[in-house]
């Protein structure tokens, strides 16, 4: 009987869930909304719901199931499979681990989102091999994971990696967090909606007007994506503007961890990630030290949306195989 | 007959020459100028000079030097004992090592100075007992090292840790890096000194003109510690300034590595320390997010001029126990 592992990535929005065999591939693949509007129990519900369906629908031997896995977003301790604090879930430590163990008989692991995803890209993708990694994910904010000597480092209180708030800018744009001039608040998708948002309001044409109905701030990647192969000069603007802070903060890290390789990952990156790239690579050169740089491949993240269930699958390997 | 160690710290200006007993005590210490100036092979001999004089006048015996350890500045590489590349001495790719044990006939290890230095710090000062710690010396630049499951971490390249070069304003004034609005070009010595002498030809008073004769650039710590003492206006803005960057940089830092302490250590750091940890725990509280700011101890360095010359008593003794 081979072994089985189902992973999941818990999204604000929608839940991915994957079963993955023992040779490290994706057998079977669902997507859920999270509902997290529904309130905290009809979100464990949904995700226990999401497990049964994914064990009865694939038609996998239930025995075989070695354990679950998950990324989430916020502040997850590990350890003890406990989500301390996550900004669009409604969980404040809440121990999801005793809930899905009791429910499946199976262990279950948990890691944060965008840390998982790096460790997948680490494990299984872009990273092979490589012992020290960067990884920067450019989604609705923007998340960072670090792999220091082929470990996840997570740090003294399960919080390392925050490079979204790394400040660029002492008295640049309020940011999410409170502070002010953030890596988040100048190249996360909420910053690229504000920028064009804001010009839009101005009277400036784009075609994401059309592409977006009534909520500007709800923009879809995937319609960056079609204003950029349209030529729109306001999203070239805006995403110029993005690339320019993104490959200042970038700067900062490869100075700061000496990395054999920045990883360039999540939703915005999937979108339009070849032109976000070669604008990073150009412009890094501003920010980071001549002589660290020449060392450091920048790349795309070779996973995309799977990097955070294949995190979790590592996670699950490591975990279970140290037992 | 009990082990002893030479511990060198060489700087630009000069060499600070230390022997430790097996008890980790110094017990004789001698400080010696570099002359840089006067080339290569000058230094290496002023260097082998002076561990035969630590060795003559402190009455050691001779037969118990178990090693001889170093930091410098620069990239260096610890594994090889290789200067890669020093910014103030005119070493490029030079191994130091087969210079010293050739004469020697005892093992010689280097490091980084900073990184030496908060590598004492956790060894033996400040840090001891903590398992993640960034260091942020300030001196005539900025330097930095950081501490990872209590390991010195030293990146893909031995350059990690160049906390100095951290964007801190995207379009802030030049840095000697040859980027803007890094760190060092706010709060190193030598940007402090460049704002006093810009207030001073513009015809502002200061008690420190009397206190620097005529090189202002040249600025003494314990000049900025007088001046302090006298509540020099302009110093007390100037220093207030550099105190704001500071506190901005080690708020990303927190944000990054979530570490259980920072250190703060150098130069200017022992001449002012006092006012500069304050203003930097009052003002970090704008940069660094509350959650990870509130794990984090912020301290000043423990053993201050001695720090470099523990942290290469560690390197020396983590060495030679592994053998």
């Amino acid at each position: 009987m081979g072994r089985s592992y189902i992973s999941l990535d818990i999204g604000g929005t929608k839940v991915l869930g994957a079963i993955f065999d023992e040779n490290n591939n994706i057998v079977y693949r669902v997507k859920k909304k999270t509902k997290a509007e529904e309130g905290f129990l009809k979100i464990e519900e949904r995700i226990i719901k999401l497990v049964n369906e994914l064990i009865s629908e694939s038609g996998m031997d239930k025995n075989s199931l070695t354990a679950i896995g998950a990324g989430a977003p916020g502040i997850i301790d590990e350890d003890k499979g406990e989500i301390i604090y996550t900004p669009n879930l409604p969980w404040r430590n809440y121990n999801i681990r005793s809930v899905i163990e009791d429910r499946f008989k199976v262990p279950f692991y948990i890691g944060n989102d965008v840390k998982m995803g790096v460790l997948g890209e680490w494990k299984y993708g872009a990273g092979v091999n490589r012992k020290n990694i960067v990884g920067i994910f450019v989604g609705t904010g923007v998340g960072g994971g670090i792999i220091i000597d082929n470990k996840l480092y997570t740090g003294a209180h399960h919080s390392a990696g925050e490079v979204g708030h790394m400040v660029l800018n002492t008295e640049g744009p309020y940011c999410n967090c409170g502070q002010r001039g953030c890596l988040e608040a100048y190249s996360s998708k909420i910053a690229i909606a504000r920028e064009i948002k804001s010009q839009i309001a101005m009277g400036r044409k784009t075609v994401l007007k059309d592409l977006m109905e009534d909520n500007i701030m709800n923009i879809r990647s995937k319609a960056l994506k079609k204003a950029l192969d349209e030529k729109d000069e306001l999203v070239i603007e805006v995403l110029d503007r993005a690339i320019y802070y993104l490959a200042a903060g970038a700067g900062s890290l490869v100075n700061l961890f000496n990395p054999e390789m920045l990883i360039l990952g999540g939703g915005v990156m999937e979108a339009v990630g070849d032109y976000i790239l070669s604008g990073v690579k150009e412009r890094i050169k501003r920010f980071a030290m001549p002589d660290i740089l020449n060392g450091t491949s920048i790349i795309k993240s070779a996973l995309e949306d799977d990097a955070i269930v294949y995190g979790a699958l590592a996670l699950m390997i490591d975990k279970t195989s140290r037992k």
